[in-house]
């Protein structure tokens, strides 16, 4: 059997539309985009793709789907947002009512499918040039903090910037800054170096979301815009249906990492 | 009395809503970023949000503002988009109806405005690298042509890609491509070079828009993403008030050449 990091993104998509793949999308299909997925109704779907252009860093926007359609026609013809996703969650007016495996007793013809680029992108990025992933050598989830700093506001949706951190080397941050400003379509560039405090994070120790990592002698936390803002929004606003990725259960695109996570000049 | 290259902006917007200055606005405010302007119903914004999305070259959104509002709050807070431009195209239904001075007697408060970038920013670039540029050495407008390439169609907005052309000798093409590739929200780098007839350019003589430039010995046309696509497509859907810029009549956001007309990067 071939190891799920060496399938293309269509061969991993059957996989999971068939039931024979219900894990966790790290670590599959090695240099494809994988996304952050939320739906939200038509009546909602302009407030938050204003959202989204106003807060780039916390929501950079891969593809947004026609009313009902079920297909990303831009980063995966063929594919199937209802079924090509390993599990989903389903919130109704702001709680989490279930996870399901597949959304084909729930999709509507009034749904708006967004897809996110993901910080996966630049992990990948960042361990090639040599900068440690304190995280993933752990084995834990990253590190994430609602900051005190404000996004854009648009229509019904405002709230707080939610950061995800990794601790670097000092003399390795300016080459983890050089690396993911080369992905505006993973979060980019981090959007603060050092200093918790200044962006109203008190305790490292406590994420809000995520599992705390150790921070070694020399290491400095470093902040990137992290795409649970966009979901924490959304939820805030209360929507009478949302639905999104299950945690660590992403979209896989058939985007190369070097074209849509890393450049905006990508045709979409 | 100080030149209007040298004027901030907000001078510069403050001479223009008085009446003092009446003109296109090439050349005002030099290293200042300068923008199309789009108005439509909110009505028909969803699906022209979308359109831009897909089709971020020759729709590079810097700013959208909510319904009602004259206030561009990023790009240019404190200015008025209802009295800061020189002059305005009001269509109706398509049709151009009139060229008018300011839009006091115009403006809704269903009314949303969209600000895409400009080819301005790119050109100064060019020519700070030793790339010519033709039309302005020529005192001409740049030459555009209607292209046989689609633009990714959203909801009621669908149309052909308009390319600008500019003359480049073929051992600078390359540093034209680097150069403009850097202003992703200016259109970033070419979308073609030479043999015009692969994009369905029968004769560079007779432009569709703008004027015809000489083609130099050893020089090939070069097309980039035109922000005359988007006012056609909204055109072309024959929305019942559109409100544009007369063409050269830009409005001068506060945004640095270098910061949000060239990178992707700028916290919009």
């Amino acid at each position: 059997m071939l190891l799920p990091n060496t399938l293309h993104p269509k061969a991993m998509r059957a996989k999971i539309r068939s039931g024979e793949w219900q894990g966790p999308t790290a670590g599959c299909c090695d240099g494809y985009v994988q996304a952050n997925l939320v739906v939200l109704q038509k009546a909602l779907a302009y407030d938050f793709l204003v959202f989204c252009h106003r807060n780039p860093k916390p929501c950079p926007l891969l593809e947004v789907t026609d009313p009902g359609d079920v297909e990303p026609r831009t980063t995966a013809p063929g594919a199937d947002l209802r079924t090509d996703l390993p599990k989903y969650r389903i919130y109704r007016d702001g709680e989490l009512e279930q996870e399901i495996p597949d959304l084909l007793g729930v999709w509507r013809d009034d749904l708006v499918a967004f897809l996110l680029g993901c910080s996966f992108t630049f992990e990948v990025a960042l361990q090639k040039a040599g900068v440690p992933v304190r995280h993933l050598e752990e084995g834990r989830n990253v590190s994430m903090y609602i900051t005190n700093r404000s996004c854009q506001p648009a229509g019904v949706f405002a709230g707080p910037l939610v950061v995800s951190m990794r601790p670097i080397p000092a003399s390795l941050i300016p080459r983890a800054v050089e690396v993911t400003s080369r992905f505006p379509l993973a979060h980019g560039a981090p959007v603060h170096v050092a200093d918790p405090q200044a962006i109203g994070i008190s305790d490292l120790d406590h994420p809000a979301f995520g599992d705390p990592v150790s921070i070694h002698e020399g290491e400095r936390p470093v902040f990137w815009a992290c795409g649970v803002t966009p979901q924490a929004v959304a939820m805030h606003a209360k929507p009478e249906l949302m639905i999104t990725h299950a945690p660590g259960h992403m979209f896989i695109t058939d985007l190369a990492d070097d074209d849509g996570g890393g450049s905006s000049e990508v045709d979409r």
